[in-house]
């Protein structure tokens, strides 16, 4: 009988081409896929809940795949990690109903984003958090960052080249803290168009540069204009950190 | 005329065999020796306030060295940080008193390790805190870390094999706090004994397994006997913070 399994992933995606497999490059979709096999003997692709870019870190990752292995849901944790690299862990694993998809049920996902601000780089975030030099206004950012909440349509806020007709979502959170010198972005919603965090994050920065007012985000929303818009944060300030079902 | 120059340093010592040089084998004083001498062409080997060993991380290391180059103070943190790798930084320069010792001007230092307390290894944390598997008996961690407040003769808290004859030390601080799955563990002192830091949390964590009660550390610090006490903690939880001069 084929069971459904569902893995709560941690990885750090500094050495990885993103999450989705490609073709000559390592992936953690890939490498997930390869520890499966070893485990179960199976061909197996998990399909993940986010397809986080290259660089992009996971604090809760979700996959799920079929299995006609006998092993219980649960065991799967200790025993796939046993066949992974030190950057990648299976947090938890269980078994769910036949129709759970790790992508198509989730109800809401959780993202966050760190900022590095002082004036010289780290040596211990350096993969880990997006450096901006030059003082920024963080209660212009603060300011900004509330405009967001709600439903609304993101247009402005994708990353273009992507089939998407609906840019319709619900942000329920969009909020800003600081910790020393790491400021640290958390939003929650039920969905996030490609790019879309990095977008925001990038011109919630430029905005705390000066560059722009934080009305600029209304007004982006209102005209669904992407060209008055802000950098896109690189991605390796970005973690996925659950997602909701 | 030779200037006096002091460092502050940050680095993620994964990769590196601890601070100080050592044939064969790369370490964070050795590679910041080589980048001195392609900025100033002399042949230096900067002091460091504290011997971290092989995997401790740092983000306030102090180092000095004395050079006659005519490069403002303050511009040897961008100009060294050019020819340093990306797991090692220069937080600030200055020109400090001719008598100024990185080690010997010490008058405390700040040390911080990490705790990982969950079922599963982590992919983020890898190389940066303790994984510790099993439930710990928090409260009594946080009891036992107040036995170390104050002055007392550490000899039980000391790696054997150093020709030490004081064993005299003045802890200020010795405090645990949780963050989710991370138990930090944060004290303040005028000088630790070699390997003191890690042998005081690998005692409490064996306390918060429930294999000796608090007051061993009392007893420890009394009879100055090593070998009722737990194990050493690996060096990659451990992180210099601050030195204070």
């Amino acid at each position: 009988m084929e069971r459904n399994i569902k893995l709560t992933i941690e990885y750090d995606g500094s050495h990885y081409h993103g999450w989705q497999c490609q073709k000559d490059v390592a992936s953690v979709q890939e490498t997930l896929s390869k520890a499966i096999k070893k485990l179960t003997g199976e061909d197996i692709m998990p399909e993940g809940a986010g397809r986080t870019d290259e660089g992009v870190h996971a604090y809760g990752q979700v996959a799920n795949f079929r299995t006609k292995s006998s092993i219980p849901a649960e065991k799967f944790t200790p025993a796939l990690n046993t066949h992974l690299p030190e950057d990648i862990v299976i947090v938890s694993s269980e078994e769910v109903d036949p129709n759970f998809h790790a992508r198509f049920s989730a109800k809401g996902k959780h993202y966050r984003y760190i900022v590095l601000n002082r004036p010289q780089r780290s040596a211990i975030w350096a993969k880990r958090a997006w450096h901006v030099r030059g003082e920024l206004d963080f209660e212009a950012m603060v300011k900004a960052s509330q405009y967001f909440v709600g439903r609304h349509s993101f247009k402005a806020f994708c990353a273009s080249g992507h089939n998407i007709k609906n840019f319709e979502r619900t942000i329920f959170l969009s909020q800003w803290r600081r910790e020393g010198d790491l400021l640290i972005f958390d939003t929650k919603g039920e969905g996030f168009l490609y790019n879309m965090v990095r977008i925001m994050v990038g011109t919630m920065v430029d905005i705390g540069k000066g560059r722009f007012k934080p009305e600029v985000i209304k007004e982006a929303i209102e005209t669904g204009e992407r060209n008055n818009l802000g950098v896109t944060a690189p991605p390796y300030g970005l973690y996925l950190m659950e997602v909701y079902y």
